[in-house]
């Protein structure tokens, strides 16, 4: 059974996750069975099913038969999960310093195409609609179950961004805290309330409208822009223009255009950077904070064209060699 | 001249250093002569001194002429640096809403010697004695800077850690900001104070002595242990037992141990993983906090053997593969 760990200095968690490295050549690595990169041995590809856990959902034609091809969006449980939906969600004690919770929790995997080679940049836009209404759905269903807090949606895009398949593929974590740094960034966001009566998301979406100068593109009800203090070449962040603390909220009409934007601005990056790694998260509130004035949910683009190293690690700040507003005009101009 | 920008949602910091990438190919990469890798080519070795900025400190014989070969350690600024001591510390507008500094700071970088072919673990004990005098020597003085709020001291070994420079070498930094990061880790440990009267870091001190069970080593004045929250396998805690808030407060023969002390830990370590990559931080107050009973400096090194992925991003929470206690007791029965 996996851990939550506390460090009582820093109050951060992690996790302790045994069962994903067995051998000591495993160090960090989830276990991925050799060759499972080629299409050849793809556990995510169609005929391949019961390589799997048994899918949570899938997108397939009425009346086919479950954990068999077809489908076009598939959710399965992760094979080699960071935490486990069984045990509880009460703090323990270890002894009167050090505190632990068990390691519960739900860790998906979203595969996003029956194609092996398909991305998120370069698939028609029905399919990355299908991918969002998926994202939308196992969001909301997770987010219902009153044992967890966060629920953590995300996409690693090849090897430096820290994906171990390359069939294309989302997770989806939900965890039983709020992490230290999430909570940091949400009394952040309470802070700024408090000062200004406003939530400082909505303030900087319109002072973005207004300057112009790191705007990427802009759909009716989504701002897509390259952010002030950007921590890396390219950092891009998608918003809705109006306030909406978490991606619950959501409507099904809106979660197709949100599909739009994000495409959009997947395929621009691609183009613009010759399509590099990147890490895609989405930024929503607790699921007990779903409809709070202060947060406002996001998604985060994270190209991953620089190195974390000690500096970064040792202080917090990012080290960026591109002023965001030339990154901006790059995207702008770059045509898809 | 860089910029130091701060998120105004996150009260983030971000340097953007475009001087470290002029061309679109070089983002978010330090510019490295080609070919600096090789011993041929490489900047740091004797002989080549002028092809670094010159040096701010070395220890070289008597009577020796500064910028030349003869040398055992040799600190310079940094070629490529991500802030220049230039311009000054005051926060600036852009506008009502965002706000930035100009990017003063200093950064140089510690050769540890002139052999291109050495590392900290495997040096005799003398030679890692002389490169953590010139730690503590260059460390003293930047923190006598008045500018300056704090001073980050690293070492980043192997490619997956950053460095992007073979000849064995450490950096240092100094900032006109207190970080986010760094603040929230003083705010946790304040609260422990005021709540317990003691310092956490004490008190995880002396209940790793009592236990026993993630020990890796002891001197007279230092422990090593595994922390019970270690964020990946093989993290690794050094620290005085003696409270200290400050790095800045060892003497001459307390940095020899320490010397001693990593120098074994990384030999453990090297043995252990077989030459893994890693990042060693030391973590210290900020240097107008130089004593205070709250904090308490230390060293983490970090062996870079999982990828910080989506999850991480996104919760702040590392997974870690591997249980700390086995960690401490695979390291203790490393024989080196």
């Amino acid at each position: 059974m996996p851990q939550l760990r506390q460090n009582p200095a820093t109050k951060e968690w992690v996790i302790i996750a045994t069962e994903r490295a067995k051998r000591p050549e495993d160090f960090g690595r989830g276990i991925v069975p050799v060759n499972a990169n080629e299409k050849e041995k793809c556990p995510f590809c169609p005929g391949r099913e019961s390589q799997t856990p048994a899918e949570r959902l899938a997108f397939r034609p009425y009346g086919s038969r479950p954990n068999s091809p077809g489908w076009w969006v598939r959710v399965i449980p992760n094979a080699f999960p960071a935490l486990l939906p069984i045990g509880n969600n009460e703090r323990q004690k270890c002894d009167d310093f050090y505190s632990y919770m068990e390691g519960m929790g739900m860790h998906e995997v979203i595969i996003e195409s029956p194609e092996h080679e398909a991305a998120l940049a370069t698939m028609d836009q029905k399919q990355v609609e299908e991918v969002f209404l998926a994202y939308r759905q196992r969001y909301l269903e997770l987010a219902s179950d009153k044992r967890y807090e966060m629920v953590i949606l995300f996409k690693n895009y090849g090897p430096a961004a820290g994906t171990s398949l390359y069939h294309p593929h989302s997770q989806i974590v939900a965890i039983p805290i709020t992490p230290l740094h999430i909570r940091n960034r949400i009394e952040q966001a309470m802070h700024y309330f408090d000062d200004n009566g406003t939530c400082v998301y909505c303030d900087m979406i319109s002072k973005e409208k207004k300057t112009g100068e790191r705007l990427v593109l802009e759909s009716d009800n989504y701002i897509v822009f390259e952010p002030f203090a950007s921590r890396s070449p390219f950092e891009t962040m998608i918003a809705p223009k109006k306030h909406s603390s978490s991606f619950e909220n959501i409507t099904t009409e809106a979660t197709k255009e949100l599909a739009s934007v994000v495409r959009q601005t997947l395929a621009k990056i691609r183009r613009a950077l010759n399509n590099p790694d990147y890490n895609l998260l989405f930024r929503s509130a607790p699921v007990h904070e779903q409809n709070v004035e202060y947060f406002h949910w996001h998604i985060q683009i994270l190209p991953r064209v620089s190195a974390v190293a000690g500096f970064e690690l040792g202080s917090g700040i990012y080290i960026n060699t591109m002023i965001p507003e030339t990154a901006a005009k790059f995207l702008c101009e770059t045509q898809i």
